[in-house]
């Protein structure tokens, strides 16, 4: 049997992983990065054991590319995930790390 | 080569293949649908030739699964895009009709 | 710090979720069925510490649209991976069970 | 009314959108690309009006990341369809040029 640490550990992970292959792909710009961000929090929040989700993408990251835009990547990812599990609760994020979008657990 | 009117009609429907298959399996609710519509829509405004894009998602079939949300499928799409390539214009649109989400050319 | 063990549960969950939201929609149909498990097979065990990952998708669920395919579902997932981080090992699974697509640790 | 030939464009294009939206961020690496390459097809080749579909990944541009493996760009596609309708046909691509994941009509 699984502990609620250890539940509350995959719960995050799980969020951490769809998020990222969710999104991935999808065209951004400086200007838009907030709207999707805002997305990617509300659908994250909805999935369950979530206590908090935030998400930040990297506008210094969004160069343009011959049309004006840029597409998400997982270099541009800074999340922070919260789940809780019965008395459990783990943190853990994502963020480009030595050239690899890394997710961790936080405590 | 290609006349105005193709490719007007093309750089519509790679934008709806393209959203279509980029957001189907986001996690979405009634509460949460009008910010992923938003977030499709700023990422399809985005792209090559795009002058006006509606996106709006069938609140009706968001039904709950037993965490209390629901998925982005392709039922519940119902979009419309204009492109415009030099002096050609298109309409198209993406909606859920007999039992298939289809893309069709509307002017 | 966290432990190996929670390490180890962390990795499966990350690539259940991403397997997850990466592939759903994937226009799929009986015939089809056994390649894209194939690919999304060889996906995962690119992934980090994977040792081991099988993916089933339930072809009964493979209904034809009115064009004579399916669209791959979180309904037809059946999918065991296992994780090594250090010493610890972890093995998860993703299957359908009362109207949701639960993933769970199994030991 | 779209003609034939409109509706040809159309659906070649539609394919372009969604099988580049639907399969970037998927992990891969040389060994694993004609599996993917495979699924590619396969998924299109359901897709209704398409009578021939081909995809290349290109194998230089996967270099590895800190654990051996890439994933899935833009940049990598060569793709190349043929759709019919009625009695028109398109053939359409989507290669990377000149800093972008190009779709265009060939002829």
């Amino acid at each position: 049997m699984a502990t609620d640490r250890e539940n509350a550990v995959f719960e995050a992970a799980i969020k951490l992983g769809a998020l990222y292959h969710q999104f991935v792909g999808t065209p951004i710009s400086r200007s838009t990065a907030e709207i999707v961000e805002a997305a990617i929090e509300s659908a994250v929040s909805l999935q369950p054991y979530v206590t908090k989700i935030t998400v930040r993408l990297d506008k210094n990251l969004m160069n343009e590319n011959p049309f004006g835009y840029s597409e998400l990547t997982g270099a541009m990812y800074d999340a922070v995930i919260e789940t809780k599990y019965g008395d459990a609760v783990c943190r853990a994020s994502l963020k480009f790390e030595d050239g690899y979008p890394l997710m961790k657990i936080l405590e």
